[in-house]
C-alpha cells in the first residue's frame, strides 16, 4: 500500500492531493456552466487577475488580464443561441507543494447559432495552468487546442500529434 | 493547507466529503448504464420511494414515486433501438452534514430509433437532489433541462441562461 | 458516518480506494491522449506485457501481448487524420485487497479520415480489467463494446441490453 506505515504525513499528503484534484475539477466545470449560462462575471471569477487566455488565432491575440477577458466574454458569449461545453479526461499534474498545477482537459463543445447556420462542434483540449490563491484554485493560463471541428470557420491552435 | 494542523476531525471531514462525492457520482453513472442496458429495475433502485422525476413537459407530468417511475421506464426505454448517455461536468453541493446534496450533471445522450428516423441527440443537464439513506445515496428529485438537441421533436425544460 | 469511530484503518482503507480510483482513471485518460496524439509507445506502457485487447471482430482477432499491441497501434493510429477519444461514466469495481479492478468506461470517439469520407463516431464502452504492479495500475484486459456508431463500416462487439 502506498501508505502502508500509516504515517500521518502520508495520509495528509494523499488527502491534500485528492482535495486539490477535486477543487481544480470543480473550477473547470464552473467555467463550462458559466459560459453556457452566459454569465461572464461567474467565468471571470475563476481566473487570476493577470491571466492569459488564448482561444486561438482565429479569435484574435491572446487575452491578457481578467478585466479584458470579462469584456470579451460579455460581448462574445451572447452571439450564440445556445452552447454546451462537455468536459472530460481531466489530467492534473500537481506541483510538489500543491500550490500550482498544469492540466489537460478534453472538451466537446456544441454551439447553436441564432440564424440558420448548422450547429458547430469542437473536439478540443484546454491546456491550463492553475495557481492556488489562499483556499481557491484559479486559472492563470488557458490555451485551447483543437483536434477537430464541424461547421466552424475559425483558425484554431491544433492539437500536437506525433504522426 | 486545509488541514495543516493534522487534526483528525479535519481529515475525517475531508475524507467523508470525497467519499460522498465518489458515491453520488457512482449513482449518476449507474443510472446511465441502467437506462442504456434497458434495466428498469436497476434504474429505479437508485431513487427514493417518494422520488419526483421530471423529464420535461413533452414527456408528460412529473413522475411521483419509484413505482410509477418503474412502469414508465419499463415501457419507455425499449422504444429505442439503442441509447448512450454520456455524463460529465458533475458538480456536487453537499449539505454541511453530508446527508443530502444538490447536483448538476451535464448529459450528452445519443438515441437510435428502431425505424429510419435520424439519431436524436440531447445536450442537457440533470438537476438532482440526493439524500443519504444509511450507507447509500439515492436520487430524491431529478429535473432534466435541455441546452439543445438534434432531431428530437419533444418539448423540454430549457437551461436557464442570462442572455 | 462511514468512519464515525475515526479508526486509522478505516481512514487508510477509504483513502487507499480513492487513490486507486484516481490512479486507474488517470490511466484511462492517458490511453485516450496517447491514441489521439498517435503515440503508440505511450499507449502500450499502460498495458501489462501479457495483456489481451479486443477491439471487436471487424478489427481482427484479439491482440495478445503488449509487443503485438504496439505494432498494431503503430500501424493503425496514423490511418486517421485526427481522432478525439472522450471518456466518461467511469465505474470502477476494486477487488477487496485493491490489487486489481474491473472497470466500465463510456467512450465517445470522433474520427476524421485523411480523405473525403464523413467523420466517424463511436458511442461505446471499454470493459477493462486492471492490475496493480508495484505502484502503477496497468490494463490487463480491454474489450470494446459498441452501443452505436455513425459512418463506421466495421463489425463491433455490441453492448449487451436486456431489451
Amino acid at each position: 500500500m502506498f501508505f502502508a506505515d500509516g504515517e500521518v504525513m502520508q495520509i495528509e499528503t494523499a488527502l491534500r492531493d485528492l482535495v486539490a484534484h477535486r477543487a481544480i475539477t470543480d473550477v473547470i466545470h464552473a467555467y463550462c456552466r458559466g459560459v453556457d449560462t452566459v454569465d461572464a462575471d461567474a467565468v471571470v471569477a475563476l481566473f487570476t487577475e493577470d491571466c492569459i487566455v488564448d482561444y486561438g488565432p482565429g479569435l484574435g491575440t491572446p487575452t491578457h488580464g481578467s478585466a479584458v477577458l470579462r469584456d470579451r466574454l460579455a460581448s462574445g458569449l451572447p452571439r450564440f443561441a445556445a452552447t454546451s461545453h462537455h468536459v472530460s479526461n481531466i489530467e492534473i499534474e500537481l506541483a510538489d507543494d500543491a500550490t500550482s498545477a498544469t492540466t489537460i482537459t478534453y472538451l466537446m463543445a456544441w454551439h447553436r447559432y441564432p440564424d440558420e447556420r448548422p450547429d458547430a462542434v469542437l473536439y478540443a483540449r484546454y491546456h491550463d495552468r492553475f495557481v492556488r490563491d489562499a483556499d481557491r484554485w484559479l486559472i492563470a493560463e488557458r490555451i485551447l487546442r483543437v483536434a477537430g471541428q464541424q461547421d466552424f470557420d475559425i483558425a484554431w491552435h491544433p492539437v500536437v500529434r506525433n504522426a
